[in-house]
């Protein structure tokens, strides 16, 4: 047992802290630096704790994703569901990023992503802890289309899909720019979701059926 | 020197070569076993090539990069240039989904993505190696929204920009789905370019001042 180890604590404090230290591992070291040797260190007890408490590291990386995940749906959901526009949605968009960037959630989940393209445990544990996340959007997807004449013709579920998609990507696209250039990349996006806000609450949807 | 080591091959030759197990190391090992040894080992030479015809491993990364995106503009050039709409577009994109997706590619660059968001050497190379690509995608926007009443008001660097984060974000997240849901995905993008482009055929950009 390491020296920090505290005697007894409680068994979700103790999950609490492995996952805390899981993820200060991916921010520092990258999923290839997430062994169980390594993330036992950043959060100085014994590694026997890892195995314990998720069976597995792929099992604790999991618990990463999914406390991130509904971590973040509790924060934007008041938000979220103030949003009634499509560049409303967007700014909530705008803000998150800027908060996830910042706080490096957005370079841990690319380590995460990146184990999941080897690993079908943890790409199935990623999407599963992506749910909290995927159904608030999808209700205020849902929400904004209700009553115009989009609601029939497009499918709420895909385009959950593509507004996560999207997300996603710019998150990773934002990172490899060298001038961080996502500010007037979302002012384009807020365009562009007045544009179609426009359209859902205007004409029929004649261009759906081409 | 390795067994397999062809006695003095074109450098050109030789740099494919490697670019050639760069690719099959970080396919089948991820971005953790993209070492110079693992990469050597996949194509059978000595490590020493390596740093001789690109002087670091993620040299040899961005090499990589740039060739695949080069790549994917030569073979999807023509179909882009032919793209008169954006329902076409999208098509395109499904189309270039499928082959790399299947090809590996999609794995590849994740694994990229995950080195590039711990090197800024890698991320401002991958960056740049993405330029053939984009500079594709922002010539085909132009022209399509080119004689629309959103020319004016729809940044195209932004708009090239998003549409390469939704394309990057479908990948990763079609990387995820355990149904691999990525074609109903597809089909109600094609549905929405649809509607958007109805709209860019059609009424003044009311909307884009909200």
């Amino acid at each position: 047992m390491s020296r920090r180890t505290a005697p007894r604590p409680h068994a979700d404090e103790t999950r609490a802290r492995i996952v805390d230290a899981a993820l200060q591992a991916l921010r520092s070291d990258g999923i290839a630096g997430a062994s169980a040797r390594a993330i036992a260190r950043h959060g100085g007890f014994n590694q026997a704790l890892i195995f314990y408490h998720f069976g597995s590291v792929e099992g604790l990386l999991v618990a990463v994703a999914r406390r991130e995940s509904e971590r973040r749906s509790v924060l934007y959901a008041p938000a979220l569901r103030r949003a009634t526009s499509l560049p409303e949605l967007v700014r909530v968009a705008r803000h998150l990023h800027e908060e996830e960037f910042a706080s490096g959630s957005v370079a841990a989940l690319t380590q995460m992503l990146a184990g999941a393209a080897r690993s079908e445990d943890l790409a199935r544990g990623t999407w599963d802890a992506l749910e909290p996340w995927t159904a608030l959007v999808g209700e205020t997807i849902e929400r904004l289309i209700a009553g115009t004449p989009y609601q029939e013709v497009l499918p709420v579920g895909d385009l959950t899909s593509a507004v996560t998609a999207l997300f996603l990507g710019i998150e990773l696209y934002a990172g490899l720019d060298p001038d961080g250039g996502d500010s007037t990349l979302f002012t384009t996006m807020e365009s562009v979701a007045a544009l179609v806000d426009g359209m859902l609450r205007g004409a029929q949807p004649s261009g759906a059926g081409a």
